[in-house]
């Protein structure tokens, strides 16, 4: 039983949690750095991480009125440059089109062709191509508010990056709108938070401080930045969401103006607020042990591992058929606003197969010999409990316990 | 009634077609031109539309072992150069990366600054990136098949463009499989294209012709490319899915091995298929009339659309009680795998709001006055119907054929 009291990732917190944090991520196979600079690679356990954030939040921004649309990856120069401070703000970390082709060359062999008159900026953030579409959605005060949200991949150029926490190319949500006065802006822009506060803490389980930015942290060009703090355990705190009360300025800059109802025009009043992929680096540092990753149930990526034990290959089809028949009924048992997901992996490879599970942070794992299958119970480790804690249980109670939140 | 008479598209099909699709475009608010050349601007109605597509083809991709994943928004050069003739296809339409930042020039304004030593290719479909990945990822038989999707946006940059059908930047989906042998693949290139087929005809309501690509106008690269083509109501093919059988070309030019059974190492079998947002424009093309968009009740943005006829101020509060009753009911009733979506729309703008939500495609169209509530019944129009034809139909009988398939 040596394995069992190997530690799973090395190093463990203790020693090094920088390092640890990246053994996590590989060990259970959530994603993995690209040889493009600063860019990761989500693999499909990570993926559908983010997929389950993405669809428990977006229910919860429908909730509030906002709907989805899709706007241009790429920003004009000059409408980039239309607001003083953001430019300021992402001068530095933009990545610049200036060619729409490749010529292959003599000497140099492929290289970029095409000069554009214009350089594209790809965007960092969306606020001056998506005030461009507003300043024409937006003629009246009926047509207030204006309550959008975007799901994109963004683009801002990093020396350093972090998988997750710090990387080029990300994926996140912005949430754009448009309101009529400036106490309603700011009613959104707290709005916003107490969502993200929600979301981190009853579907991700992680705890968050509100707070507001100092100037100096301030998006480029709001007025007020507010965010959502956890503790890492560390003792570090990871900005987790932000959400910006815009004033009037990028009303200004895209010339979002409307007329009020005693014919008056005046400019709008705009909020924006995102979470991203770092949401996934928080949730690593806030759960994950010297194990590896733990996942909370509400979101992860699958919820059971069933890992049939097949001594002698004439066991094979008994054991095989009750778990399939065991994951049919699983896979039937509502859990929140899913179903209980289940993979079975009947991969002979002794002890490595139950540490790859711990590792990769499921909830549940199952496993089913011929034994169990005569006393008619399954044999259970949670991944929140020590991973030398397993218990055998009945295996109605463990169809009845599965859809408990 | 002149009103009803009018046609709500102007030019009419056979007057115009290509003019009448922008106008049902525009009039159905489902999209507009971005000011950023050759881009557009998904908007709520659109893109709700992509997002049912989306949910939809993913269940059906999932069912056959797919999962998703993703990878970088941006290719070295290098990478992108490595298979001949798949560089030569896409060169001419490539967005090129050259810098990484922005400066302030005294004389000639914000500038691209910071040049790259390798510029990047924004991915105008990922075999190269991705297959970069699968090297790594596979070793062994064991690891294969390999099936992954990824949902992105790509960049192909086009000089005359046409919203949904052709645009610089658009949304898709591209899987990318690996196999162990020259037979799986094939198989699952055809696998992927009856999903296509399945999806068009059984949710979109779109009859495919299934179809070979000649070489020329085969995916570069690729050894056999299969596509779907669905005719138009201007008798032209529009080529609307493809799948592409790659032999071992990307394997090669990406070293995808793997050691086989009897430990020879060999290079493995790789497949990629795709649809776009372009079903988007065949959809509009396919069920369109005179009157504007025509949406199929499984992916339609939204279902049913709620219309209080309140003629005197004193009505409004029992009028629109009903209606919020009602509308609660119906989004209880199960529809496919989603629940009837219901808009309620109690703008006072007269006949112009009936035609909103014909040029808008919505399958049902709901008119509930006092007279109505009085009967317990309401007065419905379906836009597969024309426009003229409403009826009177009990509340209850409703209800219930709202659920029918």
């Amino acid at each position: 039983m040596g394995k069992q009291k190997q530690t799973a990732i090395s190093p463990k917190r203790e020693e090094d949690y920088p390092e640890w944090y990246q053994q996590v991520v590989k060990e259970s196979d959530l994603a993995e750095n690209s040889p493009v600079r600063g860019c990761m690679v989500i693999k499909p356990w990570g993926y559908t991480l983010w997929d389950n954030i993405k669809n428990e939040l977006d229910k919860l921004f429908k909730a509030t009125g906002v709907k989805n649309a899709y706007f241009p990856l790429f920003i004009p120069l000059s409408f980039f440059n239309k607001e003083a401070e953001h430019v300021e703000g992402f001068a530095k970390e933009c990545a610049v089109v200036t060619h729409h082709r490749l010529e292959q060359t003599d000497d140099a062999g492929l290289v970029p062709a095409g000069p554009l008159t214009e350089p594209l900026v790809v965007r960092p953030t969306s606020e001056t191509i998506i005030g461009e579409s507003f300043s024409k959605w937006v003629d009246s005060y009926r047509d207030l508010p204006v309550l959008i949200n975007q799901w994109a991949n963004v683009v801002r150029w990093e020396m350093r990056t972090r998988i997750f926490l710090r990387t080029s190319e990300f994926l996140w949500q912005e949430g754009h709108t448009v309101h009529a006065t400036e106490g309603e802006a700011i009613e959104r822009t707290h709005m916003m938070l107490d969502v993200y506060t929600r979301f981190a803490e009853e579907y991700m389980a992680m705890p968050v401080i509100k707070g507001r930015k100092s100037p100096l942290e301030r998006f480029p060009g709001a007025v007020d930045t507010l965010c959502i703090e956890a503790m890492m355990q560390d003792r570090k705190a990871l900005q987790s969401g932000t959400s910006h009360f815009l004033g009037q300025n990028f009303a200004k800059s895209s010339n979002i103006k409307f007329q009020s109802a005693d014919e008056k025009e005046t400019y709008a009043w705009t909020t924006s607020w995102g979470v991203s992929t770092r949401l996934i680096g928080g949730l690593i540092m806030m759960h994950g042990d010297d194990d590896g990753l733990i996942l909370p149930p509400r979101i992860a990526s699958s919820h059971v591992v069933l890992m049939p034990i097949i001594r002698k290959p004439k066991d094979r089809e008994k054991v095989m058929t009750y778990v399939n028949h065991l994951a049919e009924e699983l896979r039937d048992v509502p859990f929140h606003s899913r179903k209980v997901e289940v993979e079975i992996d009947d991969r002979d490879i002794g002890g490595a197969r139950g540490w790859d599970w711990i590792k990769k942070g499921i909830p549940v794992r199952v496993e089913i010999g011929l034994r169990d299958i005569d006393d008619n119970s399954v044999f259970v480790a949670r991944r929140d409990k020590s991973h030398t804690e397993k218990a055998s249980i009945k295996r109605d109670t463990f169809l009845i316990e599965s859809s408990l939140d």
